[in-house]
């Protein structure tokens, strides 16, 4: 077992409180960019976090205004035009294993995205399995502005599950931005909050889902994952299996006993 | 080959009448909960519906103002908390079972759903081809409010498919209830009818679908599953063959006839 | 290498222009059907498309105020009523290998939709990777008017994909027509425009992919097709390599260095 209140990261912030991890970029001055450090930390963060008994829930905040602008063009563009293969696959192979960490993290990650969202940044919101977003939110697969494919750290699987595969193909043919409305109506961004309260909106939502069946809700992380590709009968039975573990979990006989009582389930995640 | 019309289930109400089969679960006083024989009964239904010569469309309806309330708490979560891990799988997957033969019945079913529609209850309106509410309709995913995971009879296979995945994460992690407007929006719904006007909707569009060509209705369900998480290219191979099948029905030929003939096809479904 | 503007097709017509080619049905009296000749030639053409050093981006446009009214029914259907199972295979493999061509031509293509697009007409609009429409576009998978599945082409996959499962079923069991407003909501289509800027639009649109990075955007268009049916985390490893592969072409470089120097990027497609 890990307690998350032991790291201290270097290149990004992360609070924990409350079973609730927030986590933040750190360079509002230039609205927060990725850096090959803070790639890996994150990387390396979300790996710790399937072992850490301090944490249910994560929030992926914004900071000074923004989430995240993206690979940096001075600190990793720059570098990777001078690479050769080997290094540059080492490079994407990590920008992957981040979404990667984050989708088995076993922790439901809520994304609270205001202003800047672009590139790698867009990845990241993406792969958060919630997504809420200001009136000032503003979102773009710009990889092809930068003379790249759409498909990066998963984009061409996630985006078109998310909002359909021919909004998807759009908005990474073009790397045009979408804002609060149509990342709403496209199911992009599950709710819109006023940037005062987005972080509240967040947290709230975060400490709904803490005191929830935590341990069920990996589960249902994990099948979100693991049925990606999965026939519908073989996901039929992949559930009745995973289904049956959380029959055993305490927390379903607590929910039974308060219903029963006539109380609030008081759940454990156990 | 089988009629529906001998069978006389006795944990829930059929009626067979024109082709179609009108299901309706029948403990309105308690929102028509489902129950360990019901699941078991329905199941077997769905299963024998493959067989049956008089019904061409199934009509899955509401009874009292409410479509079903899901697995009864007290004839079947008591009964579930105490039970072992070998009766725990073989209750999940009976559930999974009662998707499956949905799913596999080979015939369109269009779920009426009026009120509450919940837990089990909303697996089942999903695991039907079309769903049409009323503005009263009330759905949740609430298996996280009992302490189970939100992966329950195919729900994460098959709501990211509806609604897209990041809405379809945002119901099962919270178990949140949504309308007719919202549920419309996301395409869970297919439309919106007064109570007073569902059942007739339903049966009209059933009615629709059964003067069609049935037998390739067949076959485009039958394809819906099949195709479920092939390879694009291995999909439109599987529908040159499947295609090809139909086109040697009398149907295509009856169609063509009637066009030439400036006339109405009459489908008989072979 | 091919070059498109030595293919002089009989069955439609074609323009190549700044690496643009437009396509177009050439039946305009009868709203543009498909016959076996313009099958077997477009689908030859996109085949051509993926060695051709002239074309980067295809727009595929209406004609006469209407898109394409599907498999001629004299021409088509009248005689695929008296085929063999050989002979109907056939015809069903070579109308699925047009879609097959058009998703892997390496080229986006854009489909703009005035008026009429109905049956195979409107799997064509579909195989696109870009849907522009407007207010007049009439859509509709109607094969089950002829006594068909759902299943033609390849649109059991791809429309669940594109508008989500539950409105593709209800539209591939009726076969019913659909518009501008409903089309865009579902996301079916990307935007709107006027009958008399459809083609502008299109061509518009064209040349700004056309002027992006080229080789990158068949990067992205094999990997949309690629990751179908891919495991999540094989998609993210499938996107490393790929955008790996990108990043050692001279546009990323070119893009990097425009940026630098406050300019804005020339690719050139390598």
């Amino acid at each position: 077992m890990t307690r998350m209140t032991e790291f201290e990261p270097k290149h990004f912030e992360m609070q924990v409180k409350d079973q609730i991890a927030v986590i933040r970029l750190n360079r509002p001055d230039r609205k927060n960019p990725l850096t090959f450090e803070s790639y890996a930390e994150l990387r390396d963060t979300f790996r710790a976090m399937v072992y850490a008994e301090d944490v249910d829930v994560v929030v992926f905040g914004s900071n000074g205004g923004n989430f995240c602008s993206g690979g940096d063009v001075h600190e990793i563009i720059g570098p990777l035009v001078k690479m050769d293969m080997k290094e540059l696959l080492a490079f994407t192979r990590m920008t992957g294993d981040l979404v990667k960490a984050m989708i088995t993290c076993g922790k439901p990650i809520i994304a609270a995205v205001d202003g800047i969202c672009v590139g790698a940044g867009a990845i990241v919101a993406m792969a958060a399995d919630l997504r809420l977003a200001t009136p000032e939110a503003k979102c773009a697969f710009l990889f092809t502005r930068v003379g790249l494919a759409g498909c990066d750290m998963g984009a061409c699987a996630m985006l078109p599950r998310i909002i359909g595969q021919g909004r998807a193909a759009e908005l990474l043919y073009t790397g045009r931005s979408f804002g609060a409305e149509e990342g709403h109506i496209s199911g992009f961004w599950n709710a819109i909050h006023g940037a005062d309260d987005l972080e509240t909106a967040a947290i709230k939502m975060a400490s709904r889902l803490a005191a929830g069946p935590t341990f069920a809700h990996g589960i249902t992380k994990t099948q979100l994952n693991q049925e990606w590709n999965m026939g519908l009968e073989q996901a039929i039975e992949s559930e009745a299996q995973a289904q049956a573990i959380c029959m055993q979990t305490r927390d379903f006989e607590r929910a039974y006993h308060a219903f029963v009582g006539k109380e609030k389930p008081e759940f454990e995640g156990n």
